[in-house]
């Protein structure tokens, strides 16, 4: 009699595949060896400068540069180990049915080993003192061998949250996620597993806080506007970047992001857009290039003369909602200026009436002024007059 | 021809009964100005001097305490408004189908007051300033009129997720939380909203660390062990431990608490518990006071000579997984000694030896040792050897 199985056939698979590619990569290594080589791997540099930011594609990539790890090479021969050590322990993984998580990946391989120096003394060595160290290697193990972790199973925390009139079929079950009652779907760390098997929606939009998300899920915003409706709660994590990204790419939804105005939003919403800089190897699958910028912005607030738009809040309004900037607004502000995707006409605007202003603005004011008005009048608005920023 | 009602029919009943208490409730106000007397409401006091500790109930409650808030006393006319304010504003909310949050609360009352003094000159007056103030207020109201903001359609931002074998309905919807996939049922943020309709586990594991939840689920925990399976991602919120206690009590489930072995994973099980100090009020429907501490406890990770309680870890996986204690993690240790709840033999030992080890860890440790380890070692013997701590 055969164990009952608990967990999906979906990750029986995945975990074959990935194993698969692990094993054939790491044995070109070991075949290097059996013919008398040095033992080296050749690894995409992921450095600031060879991190592109693609005009074509609108995204940010990793450029050609490559480097060399070779274990002979004293000043490599830690960081070879570490790399090998990584590689082991997920694949030890993945054949034994776990699902590591990248802090426990790092527990999996933290020791101390000890060797005999050149003079025979006894010396002791840390296989990683930080997570940072174990985290640096899974990322080159990641360009190395072109699999992303969460093709690995390897999970992570997970916050994003969906609604919407949408069927999914994630593991071994079809979720509908047009019923999930006064809860919403919290979607898994592989959202590449997920299939999608039919929509009725016409729009993504996609909420920086999850408190106003679960006001516009309760007031039935995506039942009345054909949306699906998410939110990242703060900071997107990869799989809800991710999810975004297939729904515009594979489904063609348009992606409007909301967010509160100021530069920390912004910068959400650059996350979703274009990736984040560090982990720019990741911007290829992470980043929906077409993703817009629905609000709140400045012009909003304060209107526009030069194109004659009208401000949605009135001066009694503004002075009861607005917050005054910090200086670690304006300091965020200022770098914001300098990435290359929001030196854009439209963007320079936003900044600038901002620095001009000082002034912040959350997503709640809107709904302080009233939920109707942010669900039934801004939001609406907004999309029917493009008024979006890109 | 009506319009479509996009809000489910759950939520019509709750707003009207909340709108009609609310209105009784300052319609007594109304009489007694009718009546020529002193506008005043007495309101049980939430101080912690009014709260006690029952140890019979093991929960944390409001005294029988309670003041006068004049509206002809200076000291108390500012409240007395705010009071007002802010009771109008939710009764607003409730009878416009709208779902405010504790944050556009704060915003739909915030403005300037202008009046003349008893000299006629005009003096200006703000509502409130800050967000404390307005939370403050809705506080009152809630110990006043005897209803949770829950109960008044207020929602929050919520973190808690939920996996398992159970049938419940939030809103119009019948939701299996054994369909969820990969992904995770997402709690509302008015679980007493929710219906149980049936269930098929014999406890409840809440796990403090979203990622090990992950785990956890994907491995199949839930079905292997009949187990609902929570996540509080971190500090629970009042919808999370509403959630948890409502298993508890109306379907007799043990609920078994894993957090890191720290005192800030303590204070999680203690909220959960008994209730969160500052709000002793709420514990009475957000508390559970049957809930255990599963671990990880200080004697899982040094055994205890005086029981013959073996480790679970060895000596080498205690010197890479433990981490040493801050400042920070003592002095919290030391204050959670003085709590009430605290002073058990078993918590008193649990205590003495961090202070004494001066080490803490994290449930990933454990699953770093391995996910079966975790998983099908260490929470099972945990319960079925009853080696836990209330």
């Amino acid at each position: 009699m055969g164990e009952l199985r608990f967990t999906s056939s979906v990750d029986v698979k995945a975990r074959k595949n990935a194993a698969e590619r692990l094993r054939a990569k790491f044995l070109e290594l070991v075949q290097k060896i059996l013919e008398g080589e040095e033992p080296s791997m050749e690894i995409p540099k992921r450095t600031l400068s060879n991190t592109i930011y693609d005009r074509e594609r609108k995204l940010l990539l990793l450029g050609p540069e490559k480097f060399e790890r070779n274990f002979l090479d004293m000043r490599e021969a830690r960081k070879f180990m570490q790399t090998v050590l990584m590689a082991s322990i997920i694949y030890e993984a993945l054949v034994n049915d776990e699902y590591p998580t990248i802090r426990d990946l790092y527990y999996r391989g933290k020791h101390t080993i000890k060797y005999r120096d050149h003079r025979g003394r006894t010396e002791e060595e840390n296989t990683w003192d930080e997570q940072k160290e174990s985290d640096a290697v899974l990322r080159d193990i990641e360009v190395f061998v072109g699999l992303l972790r969460e093709d690995m199973l390897i999970l992570s925390k997970e916050k994003g949250k969906v609604v919407g009139d949408m069927r999914i079929r994630s593991g071994d079950d079809v979720i509908d996620l047009s019923k999930m009652g006064h809860g919403a779907y919290a979607i898994e760390p592989t959202p590449d597993l997920i299939e999608f098997l039919d929509v009725n929606a016409e729009f993504v939009l996609v909420v920086e806080k999850d408190a106003v998300f679960q006001q516009l899920h309760r007031a039935g915003f995506w039942k009345k506007y054909k949306a699906i409706l998410i939110t990242s709660a703060g900071q997107p994590d990869r799989a809800t970047r991710r999810f975004v990204r297939r729904l515009n790419e594979e489904l063609g939804l348009p992606v409007y992001i909301l967010t509160d105005a100021d530069p920390y939003g912004w910068y959400i919403y650059s996350v979703f857009r274009i990736g984040s800089i560090t982990l720019s190897y990741e911007s290829e699958r992470l980043a929906t290039p077409n993703a817009k910028f629905l609000g709140v912005s400045m012009t909003d607030i304060f209107g526009d003369p030069k194109t004659g738009k009208k401000p949605y809040l009135t001066e009694a309004e503004r002075k009861n909602f607005i917050i005054k900037a910090k200086k670690t607004d304006i300091k965020r502000a200022k770098e914001l200026m300098n990435y290359e995707w929001f030196k854009t006409p439209k963007w320079e605007r936003e900044i600038k009436l901002f620095l001009e202003k000082q002034s912040k603005l959350e997503i709640e004011a809107l709904a302080g002024k009233g939920l109707r008005f942010l669900m039934d009048v801004y939001i609406p608005t907004k999309i029917q007059t493009q008024d979006f920023i890109e």
